[in-house]
């Protein structure tokens, strides 16, 4: 089989320039990374990875679970958790359950019969028993599953506080909040809940709006704003860009007139027209510590906790003061 | 092994509730989705899908190879490939590059190894005889690759004529157009240079920025709005957001002022505060198409053509008049 070295002799270049072609890390001319390629090509090279990988006598596949791949939180946290098995030596199985238990129990199936090493759970329908009777690697995101899945979670509690905070900061007297489904087994019912627990002990009146779909969102938005006196809007970065739109339609400045603070906090928060302030999410880290806890599952290490902790912060942009 | 029948008769519901629940197809009560939910998991109900293709001595693992998940053209052909090849008895593996050719050499190493089945080819870097001299199933999204690697691509000729119809009839001068990189196997290169011809053909003067990596953006942007001269606007989602929040910020009219044409026309241009016109690649159709015939290459059935070439449409949002 082909190494660098030989690479780098075919090709007239040193073994480092070969490393810095295939991992693309540095600055390489397009000539040299051409004549890199084709010296790979030539030679059929094959990185070690998988040849160590076929002597575990393991799949290498982990699964990650979620509801919609395109909703642009799970997308980067898919994007993260890929590279982060992918380092680890693990290919990543995408199990899109478009919230159909039939697919859910499908991808659970495969995690039993050992198709894949271990599951990432993005979000679940089927009951919480299904998971906690199967005896596999597993970790959840953000939502409590049971058993002795341990969850990794953004830190609800500090993100409430910032939020509260900032609309304080800005003087907002009456605030609507998008809060998710209560009947799931959601913790971020848990931060819309200290949030209004807290804006209504500074006497700041809360209307929250429950959306378990986005359907007629769009009517809820236009009464909302009928009404002419909400001066501030709390939710998923969806929900508070379909707010902007309506508040930009009908000429309200913002951030004087109206404020809108997100979260998630992903990249379409940004590159709106008007830079939305936002909870951010620290998906980067939560892919990671997944991964990791994952991992430790995978080889029957033992895992220290039952919930996994990472901290928020946020990034005052354009939608307050 | 658990049937519905079964779990109709545990839950004490009609087979086409039980169906309806586990499809996620229709309307079912909470109440009754939650017994039929109970009775799936009490008599550990597995979906008939998985038993099929065991018997087929296949991986029935199909990779789908891009640059970044989380760019939403990608995440969004993403979810529609893995959903079309979810009904076809095929589970998705991420191949997410990162631009690195390590990377892309050992997906294409997977392949070669049967450990998947075939290759949906979103985008690579690697010389195109790495995957010319491979002979497994595999197609190619929107770029020439060679061999007999057929490509599924939106119709960019139909663009670049719907693009300049709407500039002209928005009576723009003078146009920026942000382009791709030439140097790459990107059929979207044509694209820029219809549109660049037809445009100059009737007397609108163009300027053609070609972005291969969205660093400095920001300067470039601030830089073409300072020479104040420009009244459109043409190019990829994210380019095009980048200009009208610029071009917000200098309190400049929309689409009055200056118009904006996007193209891909993720879900991106449609929540963003002033909702973009944009050309709507057929994402789904694309995928969908994709699947297909890879489906027919792993069957070893013939294809037709070389190249399938998916129209394309026009929606007029707000950033035209």
């Amino acid at each position: 089989m082909a190494t660098i070295a030989d690479i780098a002799k075919k090709a007239k270049v040193a073994k480092s320039t070969v490393s810095l072609v295939i991992n693309n890390t540095g600055y390489v001319s397009e000539e040299t990374r051409k004549k890199v390629n084709e010296a790979i090509a030539e030679l059929n090279y094959v990185p070690n990875i998988l040849a160590r990988n076929l002597s575990l006598r393991k799949s290498n596949l982990v699964g990650i679970m979620v509801p919609d791949i395109a909703n642009p939180f799970f997308s980067e946290f898919i994007k993260a958790a890929e590279n982060e098995l992918y380092l680890k030596g693990y290919k990543t199985l995408i199990c899109n359950t478009l919230r159909s238990v039939e697919r859910e129990k499908d991808y659970l199936d495969m995690l039993q019969r050992k198709f894949m090493d271990g599951l990432i759970i993005g979000q679940y329908e089927l009951p919480a028993t299904c998971y906690t009777q199967v005896q596999c690697p597993m970790v959840s995101l953000d939502r409590k599953v049971g058993g002795e899945i341990p969850i990794i979670r953004s830190n609800h509690e500090m993100s409430s506080e910032i939020i509260v905070k900032e609309i304080l900061r800005n003087k907002c007297r009456r605030v609507v909040i998008f809060a998710g489904n209560a009947t799931e087994n959601n913790p971020s019912i848990k931060r819309h809940n200290l949030i209004e627990k807290y804006l209504e002990k500074y006497g700041v009146e809360v209307h929250t709006v429950v959306t378990d779909t986005p359907y007629h969102l769009e009517k809820i938005i236009k009464d909302l704003f009928d009404m002419q006196t909400f001066d501030g809007v709390i939710g998923a970065d969806l929900y508070v860009m379909e707010c902007l739109q309506e508040a930009y339609r009908r000429n309200i400045k913002i951030p004087t007139q109206f404020c809108a603070i997100a979260y998630d906090g992903t990249y379409i928060t940004e590159v709106n027209m008007l830079p939305i302030t936002t909870i951010i999410q620290p998906v980067n880290e939560m892919a990671k510590e997944a991964v990791n806890i994952l991992i430790k599952l995978m080889r029957e290490e033992k895992v220290e906790k039952e919930e996994y902790i990472i901290d928020v912060k946020l990034d005052i942009r354009e939608t307050t003061r």
